[in-house]
């Protein structure tokens, strides 16, 4: 293994461009950035309205294996593929998500890649950046706030106070907000009542941002979020207590794109960041539109493993934005095969070819499940230094096997120099035109029976069980209107099934939907199989403990 | 009355110069910048670090008489005293506050000036601006977090939970969130305990960040925070749980003073905003000294009336950061001359010279109590079109019987041009080296004396009570070696007594001190003289329902 530095020392120790330089790559003129600092900018509305009617790059989705503590490297291999295209001479952006900040000061940590294949500035990314997610606590608690102000002063709409589902959110790991009591203290408080808080990026406003073309349609969808029902059973719309305009108004800089930079110095838009499971989990479709015009060739990435991220990244967002994907990358590594293999962590380090063979039945089980979107996969193998030959080989074997081929990747390492390969691979894949992408299932689909083609088709389970009561709530949303709803499915990352201790490739589960939850803003219904922790906590030791400025000002602790 | 535009339009209508530009005339080179858009920037701790041993300009407060409903325009006038200087060749910038963002959602208005004097970019300080109250949310929650988890994971420490003092804060106006009880659900959500939210900019932490001289001073104080007491009664503070390193982190960006400007281009400086009762109720320490040592002349303003804001940013401030103003001006009007007069709001358009004079008696003891303080004092007319001469020449008469000159000044109708005369009397008396500045207490007098001290000379009460309880409190803070600190006053900005009816000058009145508390991070005392609201409500009708985006994406309904 090579003598590498740390994430932070490289981020540090980077050749960084003005923004304004990189902008110009895409063909951005300064004119159309708003610049934060010297080295991160957003990109106007006016231009981006500009590039209506220009045809768009190539649309390549990085996903990966299910998760395991070995680490995979989703982002990392998203950063380095496109500093790869970039290095052989393609025109290329990278889409990424923005992080959440309350994780930060659990565990040591960052979400901008790693090695030497990051986008910069990380500290800034980690922390405040442009600002998009206050901006989102702000809308939403605003409408928190004028929910229980309506109450207040008469509740003209006649909200059944025990049916309000609107909570607030805060971006910090604090678990005493998740269930709380509310206007103690008598009358001036207003009307006690049992609420909570979630951190930001489980926010529906959040969802919103990312799936609204533009600022109307933000508008349109902050105003049809379901915040409570009345007492005679309908729905309260934020649009009901005029929430909407100011909502809007306090997200408008925020929809704009964030602009920064690889270490290498190439385009990298970082915008949004919804929870992968009770949300979608992707960057914002005007991020990826917008990057789908200025390059030739686009990577992003979703949430989680293939079964949840990819699945909804075709199945809402691209059908939602109307994005066909060209190509499709899964990332493994060889370590995640092994404990996919039933190897424990600490044993990472010893050669074991046979629990590789193994674990690879997760990696083509999805392969196999990309290959039901219509979109052609490659994988790319990110490489780690305690990797064997044959171990690497075994992957490449089994993959092929699987109708795709495998790629040692070393940007980790290397940076661009360690990915040309995957990146040629990639580019003519994409430009081959053998995608046929389509959703797995139509719009006009019942409700119940989408969330069984996806548990069948993609989780490969035998059965979807749910109790009367989950039931009878699909088809009061069907009665509703919002029958021809995508679905969105919130169950453990860490396995194809509901157990997220049945790592490689499970089959014949039952999928149990405890709840179903409508996101009528963000034009979703959430299906919930299992525990989703909305607001996480803090552990014994948080690195926040630790995190400080050391004498040069600069931030110690945080990666 | 001259045709004049709504602040809106004539915001709108400015012809901005890029910050830039605005930086250059302070001699602010574009490197030191941190732009934030085209028209915000904030200057880097570097360059404010390398202006030490610089001569510094001259100090002038810019204060007021009690608040009255018919407005008195403290902020108008100095943005446009700041423009006036500048239009007599003087180099000149303003420093006022930055905005809260929950009131705005609640009654329509802002806090960058009015008419002819405004700061612009004037949308973006009333949302989100900077980033800066974020930031400050984002600080003050992440230690009520790491309290919480402190406790969570077996209490160490020794907390005695019904003793903790820290509550949380959003930048929101959220009644329904001044007492609620946490972590209820059981388990894994802690110990369920009473709390609650406080608006932003009631935090300490905003008092903090406001009188903190650079990072590590802002450091250190976060870590005196007093968040709890222990089962055997000692206070716990923020560095006992190790929080003060993070919060100093989150806090980096957000101490950068923020440069903005005039309508007439001039500089600004838009920094902090902590309350006016439980805290200071000045802008921050590093924008004043910064503008102190870039320009000749730094007008500033406190909250509220000179009783409560003038009196804090002499005591507290200037005392604490080694500031020396060498003048006052005491902004007044007709109008709120008349309603200390005792006519209702009504009938402020009907010429009225006796009430004139008899409402001048609070104009009067505001310039006897600034001399108490060794700064020499003007007194600043704002000029409203239903003045009559007969009326203005009656508070002219009585200013000068008190042996302060008023000038009429027209800034909110004509922008520098009205205010001319008055810049001209500034800057002579500035000049004049009249100033004997010195606080009104000594540092080693008694806690309790120092209320009293202000009570009679400030207030002209005749005594002050308070519960044994309370004497005992201050007895306790002696005890821990905060015998040291200046009192802030709580009390309300409507009258010098603790009756907010009771306006011109009364005297006699005996002011009840409720409740006593440490501000141990800021520096200060807090002595609360009746009902302080630190969580405001949304009214019947909040703006908030006005507020949206038009067809040209520019905001409306908030001004």
């Amino acid at each position: 293994m090579t003598d590498v530095k740390s994430d932070i020392e490289i981020a540090r120790a980077a050749n960084k461009q003005p923004i304004r330089e990189v902008a110009a790559k895409l063909g951005i003129a300064e004119e159309h950035l708003v610049p934060y600092g010297h080295d991160k900018a957003k990109i106007t509305a006016e231009f981006i309205r500009s590039l209506e009617g220009r045809p768009d790059g190539k649309l390549i989705l990085v996903t990966a294996v299910n998760p395991t503590p070995a680490g995979e490297g989703k982002t990392t291999t998203t950063v380095g593929l496109g500093d790869g295209l970039n290095r052989i001479g393609k025109r290329a952006a990278v889409c990424i998500r923005e992080a959440s900040l309350g994780p930060c000061f659990g565990v040591k940590g960052g979400a901008a890649g790693g090695g030497y294949a990051q986008v910069i500035p990380m500290e800034d990314m980690n922390l405040h950046f442009t600002g998009d997610f206050h901006a989102i606590t702000s809308a939403h608690n605003l409408l928190a706030a004028l929910l229980d102000n309506h109450i207040y002063w008469g509740n003209e709409q006649k909200i059944d106070t025990r049916r309000v589902v609107w909570r607030r959110v805060l971006d910090m790991n604090d678990r005493s907000l998740r269930q709380i009591v509310t206007s103690l203290g008598g009358v001036p408080n207003g009307y006690p009542r049992e609420s909570g808080f979630d951190i930001t990026v489980a926010s529906e406003v959040m969802a919103i941002l990312c799936l609204a073309r533009d600022l109307k349609d933000l508008e349109e969808r902050l105003g049809r979020i379901v915040i409570a029902t009345r007492v005679d059973k309908t729905p309260v719309f934020a649009r009901d207590i005029k929430a909407d305009g100011a909502m809007a108004v306090l997200l408008k800089d925020a929809m704009q794109p964030n602009l920064v930079q690889t270490l290498e110095n190439n385009p990298a838009f970082v915008h949004g960041g919804p929870f992968a499971n009770i949300a979608h989990g992707c960057n914002s479709v005007v991020a990826t539109t917008t990057a789908l015009k200025l390059a030739d060739y686009v990577v992003t990435e979703a949430g989680f493993g293939a079964d949840l991220g990819a699945e909804k990244f075709f199945d809402i967002k691209c059908r939602k934005a109307g994005l066909t994907p060209d190509a499709c990358v899964i990332v493994a590594t060889v370590r995640s095969m092994k404990m996919n293999g039933g190897v424990a962590k600490e044993d990472l380090g010893r050669e074991d070819v046979a629990a590789v063979t193994r674990g690879c039945a997760n990696l083509g089980r999805h392969i196999e499940n990309i290959g039901q979107f219509g979109v052609p996969v490659l994988v790319a193998i990110n490489h780690f230094g305690t990797d064997t030959d044959a171990e690497i080989d075994a992957v490449k074997a089994y993959a092929a096997a699987m109708g795709a081929e495998a790629v040692l990747c070393r940007h980790w390492a290397q940076g661009s120099a360690g990915i040309e390969e995957l990146a040629h691979k990639v580019a003519a894949l994409a430009d081959s035109g053998t995608a046929k992408f389509a959703p797995l299932y139509p719009d006009a689909m019942p409700l119940a029976e989408k969330i069984e083609t996806i548990v069948k088709r993609i989780y490969r389970g035998a059965a979807v069980t749910m109790d009367k009561s989950v039931v009878d709530q699909l088809a009061q949303f069907a009665a509703q209107g919002y029958a021809d709803l995508p679905v969105c499915m919130a169950k453990t990352q860490y396995s194809f099934s509901t157990d997220p201790s049945l790592r490689g490739a499970p089959d014949g589960h039952v999928v149990h939907v405890r709840e179903v939850r409508l996101s009528a803003g963000a034009g979703f219904v959430v299906a919930i199989c299992g525990e989703i922790m909305t607001m996480p906590g803090l552990p014994r030791s948080p690195s926040a403990e630790r995190i400080h400025l050391n004498m040069q000002g600069y931030i110690e602790g945080l990666f």
